[in-house]
C-alpha cells in the first residue's frame, strides 16, 4: 500500500521542492519540511513556520492609485522557527552536505502522520553516527510540533553536543522575479520577549502593523544520554545546550509549543506554558498513537483506494493528506491558497476554497466543511463594506483575496472584478445545506448571506430588453478580464438569487419570526425579492447559434484565436510572458470558465451544448491555472469523454509530486488537491449533489481494477465501489436512502450491499 | 484691451492658485508665481522652477506587477531656487504677513512678458516703503530667468539689507490624497556644488537616478544704492547679501541662468557662465525691450480678438500667452500636461499635445509645430521597443505618458491601453503635413511614423467575417476601459492606415530611391502594405440602429446608463468617489469619445449620424476631464447649436483663471487652452484642413460684435474677420488662394479682403 512518501534527494532544487511537500500541519500550525541542521550555505530554503490567519498588514504601493483601491495588504508572516537543532560530533557539526552520506532517506507517514528522517553519516573526520530524526505537527494538540531525535554512535565518540534553539529573528521569503510570490515587505515582526525559564524557552514576537502576537515556547525531553546543561538567551533567540559525553545512544524530544492572539488572547505565553504542563507527562509515542488514532478515523471516511496504479494512489492520498494539513479548524481561519506548506500567495484565501476544496470535506468531514462557511460568516460585515466601497448600495462584495476580511488583492481586474466569488461563496452554503439538511444552520448564517448575496447582483446588473444583464466583471479566466455577461457569472448570480428567493420563501414557511427579524435587521423590502426573482429568471446567459454553445462572454467569440500551436513552450505559463493586454485580446484561457459553469450546474443547458463548449474551450485553454485541469476531467467523464477524464486526471493527481507547475517549491496548489478528489468522485463515479438527492453516473478507467470510496450524506455514510465488472453501493451507517444510479432510481437499505 | 492680468489677493487659496496663474515660462525653463520674500508659515505654496523634460527616474510599485508593467517611472523635477530675495528694512524682514499692507498689486503683462508686483507696505514697527518687483523669464536668452526690483524708503530708514539666494536643497511638491499629483519620491536630486566665484553664486545639482546635471547661477547687478557686500555658502546654497546705507532708493537686478545636461552638454556650470559674460551689457529694460518685440510678432499671428466680451477675451489671450510659455522649442521637449506651470501629471507628455495643442501652433507658428513632431519622432525607437513589450512583433506604441520615451503609466487600462495615441501622432503628422506641403518632411520622418504605426494596427486588430475589428483598447474616455472596437480607435486607426498607404504611394512616386532604402530599413514587405489597406477599407466602426448613431464600442449601449441627475454635487468629478469598476459599468463619460471622432474625421459620417451622436452623448457625459468641453463647443458649432456652442467655450476659456477644476494650483491645464483655440477657430469659424483645402463655416456668436484672427496655411498668412453683418478673409502674406466658404469655392487675392 502507498501511505509512505519517500524521498533521498539531497540536490539543492529537489530539497526545496520537499520542504513543501514534506510539510506537516493541521491547519492551525503548519512547519516546512527544513532541515533541524541547516543547509549547505549556497543553497536556497524557504525556512518557514505559519499559523493560518496569523498575519501583518502592509502597506499596498501603486503608481497610480484610484479610488477604492485598497490601502493596505493582509500578508501571513513566517513565525518563531523552532525547527532548529544543531548536532557536533566531538568538533564537527552534523551536516549532509559534508563528509560522507552512506544512508539518507525522508518519509512522510500518512497514515501515521509524522515525518521522519533516516541518516548514516561518517564525518570528515572520519566519526560514523545514525541519526533517526522524527517530526509532527498534533493534530489532538494543535499547538504542538514536536521533533524526536535519536543518535547512535556507531564508533568510539566521547562528546555529541546539541544546541536547540528558539529563534525569533525570521522573516518571509522575498524572490523579487515571481509576481505570484510576496514582494518586499519580508521582515513583519519583532521579538518583545526571549528567555530561559526554568525548563523553558520562551520567545514572543509581535507584528509591526497588527500588533499580533505569536508565543513559541520550547521544552526538551531527554529519555537517554549523560550530559551537562547550559542555556544562553539573546536578544532574538533562545539557546539550550546538551553536552553529552560517552559512547552510548542519545535520545531527546523538543516540544514546541504555539500560541497566538487570534486563539489564545493576550496570554499568548501562560497560554502555552499551560500547553506544555498538560504535555509534561506524554511521550513522542504517545503523540505517535494519537496521531494514528485520528488518522485512522479520517481514512475510514475519506480514502480512496485505486487499485491498479500506485503512483495515482499516491498522488491521491498525498493530496487527501495535505487537505487535511491545510484546512482551518476554527472559525478564524479558512484554507490558504498554498495551505500552510509555503507563503506563495501571501497565505491568502480565495474562491479555491469554495469551489475546489470545500465540496472534498462537505462529503467527507461536515464539520469541517461548516467551519469554512463560518469563516465566510465571520467576514460579511467586511463583504458589506467592500460592497459599498464599489458602489454599491446594499448587498455583500466578498474579497478575491483575504484572510479576515479586508480585500488584499492589488490589481482589481484580475482580483475585485472576480465577482462571482459571491456567487461561489453563496453555491457553497446551498450545497451545505443539501448535503446536511442543517436547518438551524440556515437560519443562522445561510439566509443571510443568501440574502446579502444577492442584493449584490441585483444591484450589479441590469434589465435590458427584457433580460437582467452583469457588465463589467471578470469571470474564472484571468486571460480576458472585465467583461460583459460572463456565462459563469451570470449562470451562478442566477442560482444565487433564486436560492435566496426559496430561502426566503422556506423561512416564511418554517420560522416566520425569525424571517421577520432577518428582515428588520437588513431592512429587506418585499420588492428586493421580488427583483431576485426577476433578475434571476430573466439571467442573460449568453448563447453563440454559430457553435450552439454558451459565450464565455459577450465579446469573446468575436476576438482572434491565440495560435496555441506556435508558441514556444517556454512562453508558458502566458501570463509571466505577455502584457495582460495582449493576452485580453486574443481568444486563450488560463482556466476552465465556462465548462466550470457547465459542471457546477449543469441542469442548465442541454448535454450538446456542454459537449459542443468543451470541444470548443479545451482548444483554446492552456490551464496555465492548476485549477483546471480537474474540471476537464469532471467535464471528460460526464461527457464520455473516457481516456481525456484519465489523462486530466492524471496531470492534477501528482501535479505536486511531479512539481509539474514547478512552482510548489512556494507551496502546495491546495485547489487542484481538491480537484483531484473531485476528478474521482463528481468525474468517474459522476457524484451530484442536488434538491433531487444523491446521484451517480460512474465509470471505471480501463487501466485500473477498482475504485473505493465513501461520502457522508444527510447523517449516513456511504461506500461507493467501482469494480471492473460491478459496481456497488452500501450505507455503512445512517438510514436507507434512494439514489439515482445513470438516471434511475435504487434504494439502499443500511448494511446491503447492492450491486449494479 | 485686456493685455494684462492684475491679482490682488492675499489669502492662501487664491496665492496658492495665483502661483499657477502668474506662472512665468519659455517652453525650456518654468517658474511658478512665488513670492521672493516667501509666505506666511501657515501658507502651503508649491514654490518651483522647473526646465521641460529635465526628470529624474523613480521606481513603480506594484501590489502585483504583471508581466509588461513598467518598472520606472519618469518625473519632472523642481529644480533649483533662484527666486529666493529677502529684505530686511532695519531689522523687520518685509512679509505681506505682517505689518500693513496698504496697497497689493500683481500684473501679468500677456503683450511685454513680465510680471510685476506693486506694493506698498508699512511695517509692524511702522517703517513704510514701496517695493516694485519685476520678473521675466526670456524668450530670447532661454536660461534666463530675471527679477528686477526697485525699493523706496517713505520715511527715514537707515539700513535695508537685501539677501538673495540660490537654493539647491529642493524637492518636489507632495499630496498624498490626490492621484492626480505625484505622491512620494519627492527630493529627486542632490548639490553637488555650491560656491561664490567672483560675482557669481554657482550651484550645480545631480538628479539621482538619470543623473542628469541642472546648474542655476546667479549674479546681481545694483543700479543705485551704496552698499556693503558679503556672501557666504553652504552646502547647498549660496547667500549674497547686500546691505544698503542710507535713505535713497535702491535699484537691483538678479539673473538667473538655468542650463541642464539635456540642453548643453556635461558643462553646465561654463556654458551658464558664458550665458551670464553674453548678458553682461544688457540691463533690465533690454530684456523688456525684447520680450516686447518677441510678442508683438507671436501675437500679430496668434491673437483672437474678441469684441463684445473682455472676461472671454482674456481667458482666450491668456490662454494663447500660457501655450507660448509652456511648449518645447526644441526636440527634446513637448509640451507637458500642466505646462511649465507645476507638478501635476509629473511632467508628461500625453495625447493632449496632438489632438489638442498641436493645432494652434500649426496653424499659427508651424515652427513650433514641426518641433512637437520631431520630439514624437525622437522616441519612435521607444514606441518601437514598448510595442514589442505588448507582444507586437512589429510596429510602434507611442507611449500614453512619457518625457523621452519610456512608457510611465501605472495603470495600464487608462494608459497603455489607450493604444488611440499612436493613431493620434500620426494623425498631427498628416494635418501636418496638409498645411505646410513640407515634402522633406514626409520623406525623412513622416512616413517612417505613419510605416510604424500603421504596422501596429494591422498587428492589433483582426478580420472576423469580412470587418477589421479592434479589441482591448481603451478610448479617450477613461470612464469606460478596455473594450472592443472603440470608434474613436478604430476610424483613428482606419485613417492612420490609409494614409500609411497613401503616403507609400506618394513616396513611390516622387522618391522611388529613397521608398526603397526605406523598406529595407523597415523590412516592409508589399504583403504589410496590402494588410494595411485591406484593414483600414474594412475597419469595423460600430453603428447602432436604434440611435442612428456611432455607438462608443461595442457593448457601450448595452450597459445602464448613470444617473447623473441624481448624483450629489460632491460626486463629481466621479474618479474621485467611484472605483473605475463602478464607472466600467454604466454608459456614463468622463469626456468627448465619440463626438471628438466626428469632429477629427467628420467625412466618416453623415451630419445626422452625428447629431444624434452628439444629443446621446452630451446627456451621459461628466466632462470631468478638461478635454471635453472644448470638443463639445466645436461639435455644437458645427451642427449649429450656437447657444451650446458658445456655453462649452464660456466654460473653456476661463476653466483656469476661474480654478472651476479646483486644482489649478497644481497647474494649469494647457490641452483646455489649446481647446479654447479650436473651439473659436474650429469651432465658431470652422475651419477645417482637408487634402481639399482649407475650410471654413463660419458663425459669430449672438453676445460678441467681432472676430479677428489669423491662421497660417501652405505659406501664407490668412486674416479672417467674423463682424455682426460682415464676414470677410484676407490674405495678408503669400500668394492667392481658393478656400471652401460655407460648402463653395471663394478665390482670395493678396492683399485684397474678400467680403461675404
Amino acid at each position: 500500500m502507498t501511505w509512505t512518501l519517500t524521498k533521498s534527494e539531497l540536490d539543492h532544487e529537489t530539497l526545496l521542492l520537499n520542504e513543501s511537500l514534506l510539510s506537516l500541519g493541521n491547519g492551525y500550525l503548519g512547519v516546512r519540511g527544513n532541515f533541524e541542521e541547516g543547509y549547505h550555505e549556497a543553497y536556497t530554503s524557504i525556512r518557514g513556520t505559519y499559523i493560518n490567519a496569523f498575519h501583518d498588514e502592509i502597506d499596498l504601493q501603486y503608481g497610480e492609485k484610484l479610488h477604492g483601491f485598497p490601502d493596505i495588504q493582509q500578508k501571513i508572516v513566517n513565525v518563531i522557527d523552532g525547527q532548529t537543532i544543531q548536532i557536533l560530533i566531538e568538533d564537527e557539526a552534523f551536516s549532509l552536505f559534508e563528509g560522507e552520506v552512506i544512508h539518507f532517506e525522508r518519509n512522510l507517514h500518512m497514515d501515521k502522520g509524522f515525518t521522519e528522517r533516516i541518516i548514516h553519516w561518517k564525518s570528515p573526520k572520519g566519526q560514523e553516527v545514525q541519526l533517526h530524526f522524527k517530526r509532527l505537527v498534533s493534530f489532538i494538540t494543535k499547538e504542538l510540533f514536536a521533533i524526536d531525535v535519536k543518535i547512535i554512535p556507531m564508533g568510539p565518540i566521547q562528546q555529541v553536543k546539541i544546541i536547540s534553539t528558539v529563534n525569533g529573528d525570521v522573516s518571509n521569503f522575498v524572490d523579487k522575479t515571481d509576481p505570484r510570490i510576496a514582494s518586499g515587505h519580508a521582515k513583519r515582526l519583532h521579538v518583545v520577549e526571549a528567555e530561559q525559564q526554568e525548563q523553558w524557552s520562551i520567545v514572543k514576537n509581535r507584528t509591526y502593523a497588527t500588533e499580533l502576537e505569536v508565543a513559541c515556547i520550547a521544552s526538551m525531553q531527554v529519555t537517554s544520554g549523560n550530559y551537562q546543561y547550559d542555556s544562553k538567551a539573546t536578544d532574538s533567540s533562545v539557546e539550550q545546550t546538551y553536552t553529552f559525553e560517552g559512547n552510548g545512544t542519545i535520545h531527546f524530544t523538543k516540544y514546541n509549543v504555539y500560541t497566538d492572539t487570534l486563539r489564545h488572547g493576550e496570554a499568548v505565553i501562560d497560554k502555552a506554558i499551560a500547553v506544555q504542563q498538560q504535555l509534561a507527562a506524554t511521550t513522542f509515542e504517545d503523540l505517535l498513537l494519537e496521531q494514528k488514532e485520528y488518522l485512522d478515523h479520517f481514512w475510514s471516511k475519506s480514502d480512496v483506494a485505486i487499485d491498479g496504479d500506485k503512483r495515482l494512489q499516491e498522488g491521491i492520498r498525498f493530496n487527501l493528506y495535505q487537505l487535511l494539513q491545510s484546512v482551518g479548524k476554527d472559525p478564524v481561519s479558512n484554507i490558504a491558497a498554498k495551505g500552510l506548506s509555503g507563503e506563495g500567495y501571501e497565505g491568502h484565501y480565495f474562491w479555491d476554497t469554495e469551489i475546489y476544496m470545500f465540496p472534498v470535506f462537505l462529503m467527507t468531514s461536515p464539520e469541517i466543511a461548516k467551519n469554512l462557511l463560518l469563516h465566510r460568516y465571520s467576514i460579511l460585515d467586511s463583504a458589506r463594506v467592500r460592497a459599498k466601497e464599489l458602489g454599491h448600495t446594499k448587498g455583500a462584495l466578498f474579497p478575491w483575496r483575504t484572510i479576515t476580511g479586508p480585500e488584499s488583492s492589488a490589481f482589481f481586474p484580475a482580483g475585485t472584478a472576480q465577482y462571482h466569488i459571491s456567487a461561489d461563496v453563496a453555491y457553497s452554503y446551498i450545497q451545505y445545506y443539501l448535503v446536511t439538511q442543517d436547518e438551524a444552520f440556515l437560519k443562522d448564517y445561510m439566509a443571510e448571506v443568501l440574502f446579502e448575496t444577492a442584493r449584490l447582483w441585483a444591484d450589479t446588473g441590469h434589465m435590458h430588453e427584457g433580460q437582467f444583464r452583469i457588465d463589467s466583471v471578470t469571470g474564472p479566466d484571468e486571460y480576458t478580464c472585465i467583461v460583459n455577461n460572463n456565462y459563469y457569472t451570470n449562470v451562478m448570480a442566477k442560482h444565487n438569487l433564486l436560492w435566496a428567493v426559496k430561502v426566503f420563501h422556506l423561512l416564511h414557511e418554517k420560522d416566520s419570526n425569525h424571517l421577520q427579524q432577518l428582515i428588520n435587521r437588513l431592512e429587506l423590502t418585499a420588492f428586493e425579492v421580488q427583483q431576485w426573482t426577476d433578475a434571476g429568471e430573466k439571467m442573460y446567459l449568453p448563447y453563440d447559434e454559430t457553435y450552439k454553445m454558451n459565450a464565455q462572454d459577450d465579446s469573446f467569440l468575436q476576438k482572434a484565436r491565440w495560435d496555441l500551436e506556435n508558441t514556444p513552450k517556454e512562453k508558458f505559463p502566458l501570463l509571466l510572458n505577455y502584457h495582460p493586454l495582449t493576452l485580453y485580446r486574443y481568444q486563450v484561457c488560463k482556466q476552465a470558465d465556462t465548462v466550470l459553469a457547465h459542471f457546477l450546474l449543469e441542469d442548465e443547458q442541454d448535454i450538446e451544448t456542454m459537449q459542443n463548449s468543451y470541444n470548443y474551450y479545451e482548444q483554446i485553454t492552456t490551464h496555465d491555472s492548476s485549477l483546471s485541469g480537474c474540471v476537464y476531467s469532471i467535464m471528460a467523464s460526464k461527457l464520455g469523454y473516457k481516456e481525456k477524464a484519465y489523462a486530466y486526471f492524471n496531470e492534477t493527481a501528482r501535479l505536486d509530486l511531479d512539481n509539474t507547475q514547478g512552482n510548489t517549491k512556494d507551496g502546495l496548489h491546495m485547489a487542484n488537491m481538491g480537484g483531484t478528489w473531485l476528478a474521482i468522485v463528481y468525474g468517474f463515479a459522476g457524484l451530484r449533489v442536488k434538491e433531487s438527492g444523491l446521484s451517480f453516473a460512474p465509470f471505471l478507467p480501463d487501466e485500473w481494477n477498482s475504485l473505493d470510496f465513501h461520502v457522508q450524506y444527510q447523517g449516513r455514510l456511504l461506500k461507493v465501489h467501482l469494480g471492473r465488472d460491478v459496481i456497488s453501493y452500501l450505507v455503512v451507517e445512517g438510514e436507507g436512502l434512494t439514489i439515482c444510479h445513470n438516471g434511475s432510481s435504487l434504494y439502499l437499505e443500511n448494511g446491503q450491499e447492492v450491486k449494479v
